[in-house]
């Protein structure tokens, strides 16, 4: 039989239209045009400002000949030229890519080849490693240079270094736009907004495809999952190249928010722009609340109304929650990758958890968490044999996550791609366990984890015991081969500043806190090498292990 | 050329799944078990309660063969019940059904019938209506009574009016479900999740159908335009039959906020639940606010954080908001239609009003405003040219909605549908006027608009100036056909107990106030007809002045 709420009940263009961030951005400049939308040191834009440069762009950009599909690349800070591109570009229907500023130009020369980038908007800072990269590429993008008029580049740039190719003033190429020009709304919901590069601990760069439909639905996600208030403020404290700012160019619109900018992470103006401009929140690595925590005269300091302060990447260390505590900060912990879109999982907090110790919260403040709203499932599963582990806190699966912030793909990749998504779910690559009350904690990347003697090692828990020696700055565990148990545990540790720690001491530490046969058979005293954001690169460890020992007979992973 | 990022890059199961509003609950119920959803007197359910016993209900329907498609019709207050179906029907495919418990049984009979119901769910207090609407309807859906336990019935209903047929207890029926039940996702988010019937001022009553992927998006626009923070806690004052709740059943699970019931809008529960739940957040029309206002010594009442009272239907009078304001509300005006699952207009408060005098900011506040968040455009158009309007807060046209919070369309009335959705745009039949800061403010109802000497007359103009008369509790104004100008309005009053007004009194009121050829030629002072919603039935009036006037050659439009 016919199912009559399916009969003559079609999409038509009244009832349906493609979701898009954009329109975020389009109602916040009709319903508030004389709101501030953006601050950057001495510059404000209102709403409708920022809307209209970002039509602007969105015209030039079609005058250049950008169509939909087109590849638009950018190499800036968290500026205001970053937020309009967020929106300029994609208002032409051409596809975003924000370059990390702190790769190397080799690889940001195969990020704009991979991508086939037509155009690259770069900051006058960073103009030098344009110029290699541009050397290097294949690809030929036309080229715009974005001078801040709030930054000093005399301590920054080389004046004589001039650009490989004539490049275009971002300001004046601004004005070449047309601001009646009818933005084009995306064919599709499914239409890609951007494409952002893993950072490749091996191996080549994959393109992670977002779309504009996951964009409107994390943006909204972040603001229902902060409770963000009509008119938040927020400071970029987290580098808008990642993972495009979690999203939060467009959350802001959503809630008609003012954005503060912020080139560089340092203590001071950070400080500064929260009292002087009342942020309400800020994201960010563990690293930026250690900055935040720098301040001379801490004791002095009392926010006069909490400010949310969003974390990822690590667990976030007791002693920090607590003096972020103290402060007025109220932290909570994050968990996503690239690939959706940002933060996918949320270490929601349970009021009844308030009355616990400082170390029980920050046990549970530890885990990773659960589902972002507009996740429709997350889980942990046996790759193998794809069923969910037990919620026992101590069977280790691999994460995979299964909704509407799971990317489009990889571009140009379909082995990864059909990798990735086998079995219908997103296999993150990262192993974790879920507890009794669902809650997944992160044990390690699926090639870090250790085998030894058919016991699965996490090398995160054995970092996490050496990160809790007062004398230990970084910590890192790899694997190296072992006759007798197949693989061991061998740490890299680096010391704080003028504080020592002798091999027998960490053999001790350990043995006092972890199973026996997790304790590391090796211990190396040197400093750690990390990725331009952060990540510590095992596989360079490996490598270096492996030149240590192979001349003792010994192998490594 | 290929766009490559339409290559290889299609949904799957990881990164698409329908939009439907039923996540949000399953989520709650995962993240916050314990956490209260709902509160009925002394009765309480846990957000594991809530879903659980939804689970059962789309089980238990199961297992009676309803199908995707098939219709459950329910007759219910604002009950925990009411909930649980908002869930449990459509975690079966089904849709719900709502009826407005104020209908009569032959407009009840003609709903079952037109949506071919196959089950209907009632409160004990309905079952007389729903026994002589059921001997009226071709169909006879199998029935379920909902006993309330928190409710006296012993004043409410005749013990030895039997069911006209076997009606299964609610809580047997539950019991009924296998709780282990994997509930139903929609095939496609386009799938409907319930259909709702217009209260019809003429002609029969067209169902309205809503689909998930609307539900989903407003359910999350009004925690976002309402900035709902998690655990906000709703006070049920609106007709949870009236556009599924303006979707507010499903706003709550996605904050994991706290619902609490109510069966009949009085001010004493009204204020005990505002004060003992501390409520956040109510809805309702402006009778509402008159209810709450009626509290004695209301001088005394100060609430002690801010309650936002988010009203539609009428705009709110000045005195109103003024007593609503010193109470602790603050009341926010919406707009919107059952074809728009509820609001999808908001007047956005812009805080550089608030230096304002009552006047002018009541003046503000009556305007509907500005599109809703999920709503993509919202416009009042000429509908002959298809033309926008000139902002000018003058000129009159139809206010058009385009977006995912448009409904489906009509059930089974294609006719209706080509109509509405004629050049794609929904047309409301609603006239308009816009502002220069494009917000939107309502004249009249289309068929309602008086045409004198080619001069468009708004007749909520003059009703609200006769509203403003002391003596006047009601007024409504209809065209009659007037020789000379075509048409001419005609006022019904409706004067409050123990006051009076004079023909001559009306007349010098609206000379005073109104240019002349908007003051009415007729007054009549009656009792005023209203729909089971509040609506005026001014074709009703139309009749009656008709009546009153043929016998002295006059007619009527």
């Amino acid at each position: 039989m016919t199912n009559p709420y399916n009969t003559d009940l079609d999409r038509n263009n009244a009832n349906y239209q493609p979701l898009t961030p954009i329109t975020f951005l389009e109602r916040a400049a009709d319903v508030f045009p004389n709101h501030t939308a953006i601050i950057h040191g001495s510059l404000k834009y209102k709403y409708k400002d920022f809307f209209n440069r970002s039509k602007n762009i969105a015209s030039a950009l079609s005058k250049r000949k950008i169509l939909r599909g087109d590849t638009v690349s950018v190499l800036l800070l968290n500026t205001p030229a970053m937020l309009e591109v967020h929106y300029g570009v994609p208002m032409c229907g051409a596809v975003l890519h924000a370059i990390n500023t702190r790769l190397n130009a080799t690889v940001i020369a195969y990020q704009l080849d991979h991508s086939d980038s037509k155009i690259l908007i770069y900051d006058k800072e960073l103009r030098s490693v344009a110029n290699q990269a541009l050397s290097i590429a294949k690809v030929s993008p036309e080229l715009i240079e974005y001078t801040d008029n709030q930054c000093d580049y005399s301590d920054h740039i080389d004046e004589n270094n001039n650009p490989i190719k004539e490049a275009v003033d971002y300001e004046k190429f601004i004005e070449t736009g047309d601001n009646n020009f009818q933005w084009l709304k995306p064919e599709d919901e499914w239409d890609a907004i951007s494409v952002g590069y893993t950072s490749g601990t091996t191996g080549n760069p994959k393109g992670v495809v977002s779309h504009h439909r996951g964009a409107y639905l994390l943006a909204q996600g972040n603001a229902l999952i902060a409770s963000m208030e009509k008119h938040s403020v927020y400071l970029w404290t987290l580098p808008m190249f990642h993972c495009n700012g979690w999203c939060f160019p467009w959350t802001m619109s959503a809630i008609i928010g003012t954005h503060v900018c912020l080139r560089q992470v340092r203590v001071e103006p950070i400080w500064k722009y929260i009292e002087e401009h009342k942020v309400t929140h800020l994201c960010g690595a563990p690293i930026v609340m250690s900055v935040i925590l720098s301040k001379e005269n801490m004791k002095n300091i009392k926010l006069e109304k909490q400010v949310n302060f969003f974390t990822a990447a690590a667990p976030p260390p007791e002693s920090v929650l607590i003096d972020m505590k103290n402060a007025g900060f109220n932290v909570t912990h994050l968990y996503g990758l690239t690939e959706t879109y940002g933060p996918a999982v949320v270490n929601e907090w349970n009021s009844d958890w308030n009355d616990l110790n400082n170390s029980s919260q920050a046990a549970l403040k530890a885990r990773q968490g659960v589902r972002y709203l507009p996740l429709e499932n997350l889980s942990v599963l046996d790759p193998e044999t794809m069923k969910h582990v037990p919620k026992d806190g101590k069977t280790i699966g691999e994460v995979m996550f299964r909704g509407n912030i799971v990317m489009k793909g990889y571009l140009k990749n379909k082995k990864a791609n059909d990798e990735a998504f086998e079995n219908g779910w997103f296999h993150s690559g990262d192993l974790a366990v879920i507890h009794e009350d669902g809650y997944i904690q992160l044990k390690d990347r699926s090639k870090d984890i250790i085998i030894s003697g058919g016991e699965n090692i996490s090398s995160i828990e054995i970092e996490e015991i050496l990160l809790k020696n007062p004398s230990v700055n970084s910590a890192a565990v790899v694997a190296i081969v072992d006759d007798k148990w197949g693989e061991s545990p061998c740490a890299f540790i680096e010391l704080k500043s003028n504080l020592t720690l002798t091999n027998k001491e960490a053999l001790e530490w350990c043995k006092k806190r972890l199973a026996s046969f997790k304790v590391p058979k090796i211990f190396i005293f040197e400093e750690i090498p990390k990725t331009s954001t952060g990540k510590i690169q095992k596989y360079l460890l490996r490598k270096r292990a492996e030149n240590i020992y192979s001349s003792k007979g010994l192998s490594i992973k």
